[in-house]
């Protein structure tokens, strides 16, 4: 009995997200594209002083951030990490181009430069200081926060365009969804949200029309997850 | 004559690396583990302007960052993504544990704590707009930026020690050399730079004794670099 509930534990896939984490929002559509079912547990980033900076979240990720995944009774973090173990160990369909490493390393460069160069600038906890930090007034502090986060995300787009230029068909690498279109759809998401002028990046806008509508992304966009709110 | 030529070029594997830069350093480990043979090319962060940020340099890398490496006819970019590439196409020493994706779901969560989460909030062009926006006198911004650089290297070393402390023997994850190691030994580099209390992490201190004596990563310091300055 004790090993069946543990058995059925450790086959349970289980997503620790936040609706508007973008790390989080990646790690949605990976899911979604390859078909795993999992159960969602919402972790509130600004209630209770941020339910993710708690020991008890802590033990299951230290770093302690979203998303955390619980899948064949392994504890995953890291949304990067979890993208290449759900493609080593559920390959189909291919979210990395086969037998083409010079693809799979553009793939791979435009999930960096997002997830590296560009979301971690701008996040919660660096606007946060950035805001605390900023000379002048209350107004002050607060635009220079804003344009803080419109600047790192506009400079990367503009590398990131040049990156599209370079690669995209229909999709940031070809015509078939990759890791990176699961990493782009999020971050223009951010995008939108600190108002940055998307007319800027014609070739970020185009695959971002087609790859967000397909019914992957759709299911995994932030309105759409159990803790969203209004 | 024009063939012979071009097919030299594209067989030249070459790096562009700045030798202080901790993302190159990473690449310049990795390559020395597979003893990977290349030519150094020095590209300058701070002169000029950034040598990095010309449009020459952004044809090559349009994030406008170092490193970059030629190899095999192609140009690749993001160390992450480099550093993959290597493995799949000279998969021999392994640096990701072969045959277990969990175990190398714990490198690549490691390698991003760094890349992700440490790394990108506290390089030149990130603390150069922290002294900018601070409030305050000269020495009083120049105290916010070093305070700012601290922290983050601190914030994100608790987590670090935390996963070592689950996956470490004498390095980072287990006991060869992974992609791990090569991404901690050039953050206790900066740590180091920025007086990070390193006693603080004794998981850490313990596995970067070990590795940064291993010859691939003491010939990967930056003092031993072409570019190194006094």
């Amino acid at each position: 009995m004790a090993t069946a509930a543990a058995a059925a534990a450790a086959a349970e896939t289980v997503l620790y997200s936040y609706w508007r984490s973008s790390c989080s929002y990646r790690v949605r559509i990976v899911l979604n594209l390859k078909g795993i079912p999992y159960k969602y547990h919402a972790v509130h980033l600004l209630k209770d002083g941020g339910q993710q900076l708690t020991e008890e979240y802590a033990a299951l990720n230290p770093m302690r951030e979203v998303p955390t995944l619980l899948i064949d009774g392994a504890t995953l973090t890291q949304s990067m990490a979890i993208c290449e173990y759900l493609e080593e160990t559920r390959p189909s369909p291919a979210l990395l181009p086969v037998d083409a490493p010079v693809r799979r390393a553009a793939v791979r460069s435009l999930c960096a430069a997002i997830a590296c160069d560009i979301q971690p600038v701008g996040n919660l906890r660096i606007l946060k200081h950035v805001a605390q930090i900023a000379e002048g007034s209350k107004e002050e502090k607060e635009a220079k926060k804003l344009e803080w986060a419109k600047l790192y995300i506009a400079k990367g787009f503009e590398g990131v365009e040049a990156l599209l230029r370079q690669w995209a068909g229909s999709c940031c690498v070809g015509d078939e969804p990759t890791l990176a279109d699961a990493f782009l759809v999020p971050q223009v998401y951010n995008a939108i949200r600190f108002n940055v002028d998307m007319t800027a990046y014609p070739t970020i806008s185009r695959v971002h029309a087609h790859v967000s509508e397909l019914p992957a992304f759709k299911a995994a966009h932030p309105s759409a997850q159990p803790d969203a709110e209004a």
